[in-house]
């Protein structure tokens, strides 16, 4: 997917809502873990039942290594189900990976080919051979960690290197690199105040902001101070969708919420 | 395992020496490629070839991934071998994982619980909650990227914060942190000089390895330097030992080259 074919499916449906697909046994609707893959099931549901309100997907990988092969399966099922029923939907694998060069190809190709996701996160630590790897795929990105919305973001992301937060510095390096154009960033919503610096380092690229609900950022700060010209922002929902309720009506509550957030977006717009 | 065990295992085996488990259906012999799991075949055949050299070994997660659902059986066949007929040694996921609370650890429960791996390799850029989680198992240990062995290594880590480079502050910062005690570091062995510096903030803790060999660090320099009271080192080689041969002598040539590694560290022990 293009960013331009991103742009669009959000003003058509007038929505940049991407949901986080996180599921845990432990939280979903018992009734599903009598079926064969519960976590399948539960992320079909939540899929069928909101994606005429979300422009982006966004399983954590964690949630299904936890399940080990069979979790490995259901991701599998999971993206197949999103990009076989909706193809126009940007899928995001939130992976977080990063390794030396060879290896950052593995990852690379495992999510962006073979699972064929529209673009996996990445962590910016071990620097410009660990990320580009990531970036050399046609239509492809990847989304690199920048300022992030948890309590540890401030133990290094917000330390002074040359005069300016780290963050800064990994934002304006990584503009650097090779096929850079690939590269979207993951911003925490509950630092709205940051993004107006953010902006002016990265004016356009696409970021992904975590962090509105359950961790307390506000989508009208971030949108005051995050939106760019193509929109550029993918304000993700985990929890406070898929978790709306855990009863038999959980998908059906799920989509009241992505409701809510789709409403108070296409005002935004 | 506790780091007294792993300390006396190093005296036993006269070696620190830790192998990368990293098969890559490329690079190994050609007529494995006939077997049902090539990779866990590859692996088994290196680890009957070189479990009285080594202390610890190293599976690569990406080089699982990288194909999918049988990938994942292949690393669990793979950790399940080790832990069955050589439970004394070491073992370490090299996942690089790190993430919000939460999700860090579904990640270490997958690793360290039901995998039933020893350690597992995490990224220090999202802070102390994305790492704690992953200290809270009893003698198990996460191993965080400190300063790397790649080129990229330099981009951010050996960047100055507060008048010390990125990778110090990560050192000190983590020693603050519940159950620090299970904290080991990655410091790469291209980087031999900085180990004087690194050993004044952590004295005792345990330090993988990489880039001896293949990428030009110096086994000597790194003991010289780098060498604890409990010796705290492991040494990993990947592709130098398990590439030796790519002929049905695969593993005798792995064994070659492990057995002249672990007499050079008998040498410095």
């Amino acid at each position: 997917m293009t960013t331009q074919q991103l742009h669009q499916n959000i003003l058509d449906k007038k929505s940049f809502l991407c949901i986080g697909l996180d599921a845990d046994l432990n939280k979903i609707p018992p009734h599903l873990l009598a079926t064969e893959d519960p976590i399948f099931e539960f992320n079909k549901a939540i899929i069928d039942a909101t994606h005429d309100l979300a422009v982006a997907y966004k399983p954590n990988t964690a949630f299904f290594e936890a399940y080990g092969l069979k979790g490995w399966l259901s991701l599998e099922k999971t993206i197949n189900y999103i990009n076989h029923m909706h193809p126009e939907i940007f899928t995001i694998a939130d992976a977080k990976r990063g390794d030396i060069g060879n290896t950052s190809t593995m990852y690379a190709k495992a999510f962006l080919e073979d699972l064929n996701f529209d673009s996996v996160t990445v962590a910016p630590y071990m620097g410009k051979d660990s990320v580009e790897p990531f970036l050399a795929f046609k239509n492809k990105f990847a989304i690199m960690l920048a300022l992030t919305s948890n309590e540890g973001a401030f133990d290094f992301q917000t330390k002074i290197v040359d005069g300016e937060e780290l963050y800064k510095t990994v934002l304006k390096t990584s503009k650097t690199w090779k096929n850079s154009e690939n590269l979207m960033y993951v911003v925490g919503a509950t630092k709205a105040e940051y993004f107006t610096e953010i902006r002016k380092i990265v004016p356009e690229s696409f970021l992904l902001v975590p962090g509105v609900g359950a961790q307390g950022g506000s989508l009208q700060e971030v949108c005051k101070y995050g939106m760019s010209k193509n929109v550029g922002l993918l304000i993700n929902s985990s929890r406070g969708i898929i978790y709306a309720s855990n009863g038999n009506d959980f998908a059906e509550k799920a989509r009241e919420e992505a409701l809510k957030m789709q409403q108070e977006m296409a005002a935004l717009l």
